[in-house]
Parts: structure tokens; C-alpha cells; sequence
């Protein structure tokens, strides 16, 4: 237990284990607060990133919560039903594709939701969510619109706002990065990048499968960035993504 | 299985097993929708609600469906933590109180985010929840410019709004009612209320405290609309609640 572990938190930080949601904690640190870091078992087939967020938690010495909630009942997503992730071989074809199927129906709008219930319990004014609104998968709630609106909300929401006078407030601070900027300020900010897990199909050990979404998007960050693509593929053959 | 139970659904009802969102279902069935039920196992004390939701839901004939979701990580209330629910005499002892204990963090704020989910996978563009703004117990994320903020939040949140022009709305049709009117309006619809499970420290078998803040307005609704109360309680040698 570090400092900020013992101190109450002043901020909730959504941890998936991924690279942004890493490089946002790092940065919520950076800006002087004392995180809390949140977590879902959800029923995301790649339940292997908890192992990652509970790591990169630890070792920033932060207090880690994970929470559970069933988000296979509604179905609808490839990340949570019995449908296959789709794959792809370059970043190219995968913007062809629309709103892909590993989009999480409310998925943001119902995380936000859960870190809003710590941050009234904990005390805290201040949620971090890691989204990004450039190199992204399309989908809505990553937009800055809905960040805005939700902040909205949430400043009637609780009675901690309502009641008492604190003003919530919801930061983004990856909302306007491409994801080269991301990973150069994850390594700026000295975040374990091999520790991070951004694939949605990973094997059990956690290497990831080279060609998921997810996968191409991280992996032309770092080729973006000029720095060595420290992620653990699990078919070395294939060569990792072509970026 | 009714024909509302095999259509696709138009509407997603919260259904707490309570008499507002018993009344609130009834609501959304006179007005023609076709409602998914949706309940939530959240580490309530008071499961038993459970049930009389799934009594209700089968008795209309719409599809259930019970969410897992655990709130008692975040503590913070009565109704999910180790704290007395507290006990009161009378509406006016109730009403000095100020936000009770029993207010759950950010609650309306979860249900609703989970209910956005199940309506965009559904299908549905109408979400009811059987929120209260008069005879209430306080708790912000009952007011109507909560529910006007979520409504604005949902529109942007969803690939089904943004991306395929869903208009999502979110009724609160008790909005404004008083317990009074709204147990008159149950009557009207024949809501089987004496199914219905308001009370926050029920017995296992699902009779009523009398004394916590939610019999004590179920109570004063009752004598208001002039209606025998047919809530079973748990201890009728104190005679129920006074109103």
C-alpha cells in the first residue's frame, strides 16, 4: 500500500487493462490526484485484461475495485455473446467496416454509471474515462458529445452534487489524441506497456491475437509512434498486424 | 407466453416488483407498447422484490429479464450494506429527514444505463422507469430534470440513436403523481397490488416492515386514494404504519 492507496481518492479512473485506460490512469496521476481504479467483469470474453488492470493498479499504487455486472444478459456484441470477433489484416480495412460488432451496446454510458456510484460513496469529484475520439472503432459513446452529456447528468444525478455542492466532473484527457500520442505519452508517463492488454480475443495466457480491432488500432500506435511494439502476439508466424 | 411475451419487444419497463413500477407497466401497456421487463439482483436486502417482479411480469405477460449487478462493492446505502434500514412512526417524522440512508449511489443512473443497453439490443426506443418527484423520499435521481438529462444523454450514447436515427425517450409517468394518485391509477389498470413489494427490510417471505420509508408512503398512498391497504405486514399487533 503506497500513499495513495491509504488516502481517500479524489478521482475514479476506469481501468480495462489497455493501453489508453493505462496511459489515463498515469495521467490522472500526473494531474496530482489520488485514483481509485475501477474494473468490470462484465462477461467480456477477454476477462484476461482484469488480470492486466489489477497489475498496472498495483504496481501505481493504487487502490484497484472490480465490479460485477452481466452484460452477456442483453447480448448484442461480439465481446460478450457467442459471436466470433471479426479480424482483419490492416487498419484500412477494418475503417471500412462501420460500427463493428464489438461494439458494447451502453457500454460506456453504463460504466460511467458504476463510476459515478464510487465516486459519490468514496468522496471523489472526478472521473477518468479513457476513451478516444480519432483512432477509434466508431463508436458513439467514445464521442466528446456524449462525455458532455454525461457530465450533465451526472451533476443531477447524485446527491453529493445536488445536495452538497460538489461539482462532478467527467475528463477525457485522451479524447483528442491519435493513437501514436497516446502511446508517446504512455511511454513518457513510464506506463508498463507490455503489462497492458488491449486485444478483444487473447488467449488465456493474455497474448494477444495480432488482428482483432483492437489489436490493428494498438499496433499502428505504436508504429505511428516510432516505438517497438512491445505487445505479446500469440501467432509470431503470421507476423503480428501489418500496420 | 402471451403474444406481448413473443413479439419484439417496444418499450423496456424497470420492474422493481414495487407498486410504482408495477403501475408504471400497467401504464406503458394501456398505451400500447409491447415492454420487456427488466429487474436487477444488485445485493439488495430486500431480494424478495424479486419474485413478486417475476409474479407481475408473468401475470401481464411480458418477457423478464433479471440483470446481475453487484452495487454492495461501492457500500454507501442501507439497502446494499450492513446498515439498519431506519424506522420511523409517521410521514411527517420521515419527511425531516432529509436524503435517507436507504438512497442508493447513482441508482437511476445504473438502472437506466442498463436499461439503454437492453433497448438498443431489443430494438426498443422507449424506456419507462416509475420515478416519483412528490411523495418521495428525496433522492435526486428521481427529479424530472434527471430523467430530461438521461433522455438527452441516451440520444447520443447508442450506435441505434446515432448511427440509425433511433429517437430514444425515457418515460417517467408517475412523475408527478402523488402516492394517492398513483395507487388510484393502479386500481383503474388492476394492478394486483397486493403482489407488490414496496418495503426495504422485508421478511424472507416477503411480508412488510410497516416502518421504513417506503411502507410509510405506500401507506399514506393508500389512505390518500382511500383504498384498503392490502400489504401483508410482518408485525400486525403494532397495526401497521399510522397515516
Amino acid at each position: 500500500m503506497t500513499d495513495a492507496a491509504s488516502a481517500a481518492p479524489s478521482a475514479v479512473v476506469l481501468l480495462s487493462g489497455g493501453l489508453d485506460s493505462a496511459t489515463c490512469l498515469a495521467l490522472a496521476l500526473e494531474a496530482g490526484f489520488t485514483p481509485v481504479a475501477l474494473s468490470f467483469r462484465y462477461g467480456q470474453r477477454h476477462a484476461v485484461e482484469l488480470d492486466a488492470a489489477a497489475l498496472l493498479a498495483a504496481s501505481a499504487g493504487v487502490e484497484h475495485v472490480v465490479a460485477d455486472l452481466d452484460l452477456r444478459v442483453y447480448g448484442g456484441s461480439a465481446l460478450t455473446a457467442d459471436l466470433d470477433v471479426p479480424k482483419h489484416h490492416s487498419v484500412a480495412e477494418l475503417a471500412a467496416e462501420g460500427i463493428p460488432i464489438t461494439y458494447v451496446p451502453a457500454r460506456n454510458t453504463v460504466f460511467l454509471a458504476h463510476a459515478l456510484a464510487l465516486a459519490e460513496v468514496r468522496g471523489a469529484a472526478d472521473v477518468f474515462i479513457g476513451v478516444n475520439a480519432v483512432d477509434y472503432s466508431g463508436y458513439p459513446d467514445c464521442r466528446p458529445e456524449f462525455i458532455a452529456r454525461f457530465e450533465a447528468l451526472a451533476n443531477v444525478a447524485i446527491a453529493a452534487a445536488t445536495e452538497h455542492g460538489r461539482r462532478l466532473t467527467i475528463h477525457a484527457p485522451l479524447q483528442l489524441l491519435s493513437k501514436g500520442e497516446i502511446v508517446a505519452q504512455a511511454v513518457r508517463l513510464g506506463v508498463e506497456l507490455a503489462a497492458t492488454i488491449s486485444c478483444y480475443d487473447p488467449r488465456p495466457d493474455g497474448a494477444a491475437c495480432g488482428h482483432c480491432d483492437s489489436c490493428l488500432l494498438r499496433a499502428q500506435g505504436f508504429a505511428d509512434a516510432g516505438i517497438p511494439d512491445p505487445t505479446r502476439y500469440a501467432d509470431v508466424s503470421t507476423g503480428g498486424p501489418s500496420t
